[in-house]
């Protein structure tokens, strides 16, 4: 079983947002568990991640990728880690330098800005399809 | 008021995202509204479009550009073509060749895959954006 921790901040409110999370980890259940660790503010967000020792920033100046490359980076991450795996998502003024410092990688999931909660769900769908890819499903085609 | 119209395959199954484009189009009705045609097969839509004088591709092998550059182009086609605008969202065997190479511009929303049914709700959060940011509001920043 992998194990994705999530950390951002804010709370969900729409509903529409978290029926579509839990589809999306429902379908993965099998295989990935994914937690959420909402943090308050960006000084919560830098004393919990420190008790992490890798993570992956979703970062606007990180490297785009298309959903094949990400897919083997990520199987690569997983088993670099012992199947854990974090991603840090960064509030409406992004992820503090520190944090984005000592990443492993940083991640953008495109050029264009999304809502921090579109990028919950975009992620979602690309950690389900990156697992899809994997496993040679017709998922992506 | 603007008048944007998207041409796409297939109908909505998914109850959240049907929630979730409600709302950016509510948030939409006061400047813009959206029609969504939802052809039958490829067959359907080369038809359809025929009625068309304009049209964007979204496409992967299209421009990637930030929301800001999405803004301008947006804006200023509305500008060009009477406050009316169309779009084409392939099915997923992507748009027909025939529409593509007679589009006005190609543009592709990130290299990642996406579903066809997520890229409705990121076009229709990426008009909202590019009418707000034209504005000067703060939903962007």
């Amino acid at each position: 079983m992998f194990k994705v921790k999530v950390y951002t901040l804010g709370r969900l409110k729409e509903h529409w947002l978290q029926d579509a999370l839990m589809e999306y980890e429902k379908r993965l259940s099998r295989e990935l568990q994914i937690e959420w660790i909402i943090c308050k503010n960006n000084a919560d967000l830098m004393q919990r991640i420190e008790l992490e020792s890798n993570w992956i920033a979703l970062d606007p100046q990180g490297q785009l990728l298309d959903s094949a490359g990400f897919s083997k980076k990520f199987m690569s991450f997983l088993e670099q880690f012992g199947s854990r795996l974090c991603f840090v998502i960064g509030g409406s003024d992004g992820i503090p330098q520190q944090i984005l410092e000592r990443s492993r990688w940083k991640w953008s999931l495109s050029p264009l800005t999304f809502t921090h909660q579109m990028t919950r769900l975009i992620l979602t769908e690309q950690i389900y399809r990156a697992i899809e890819i994997n496993s040679g499903s017709s998922y992506h085609k």
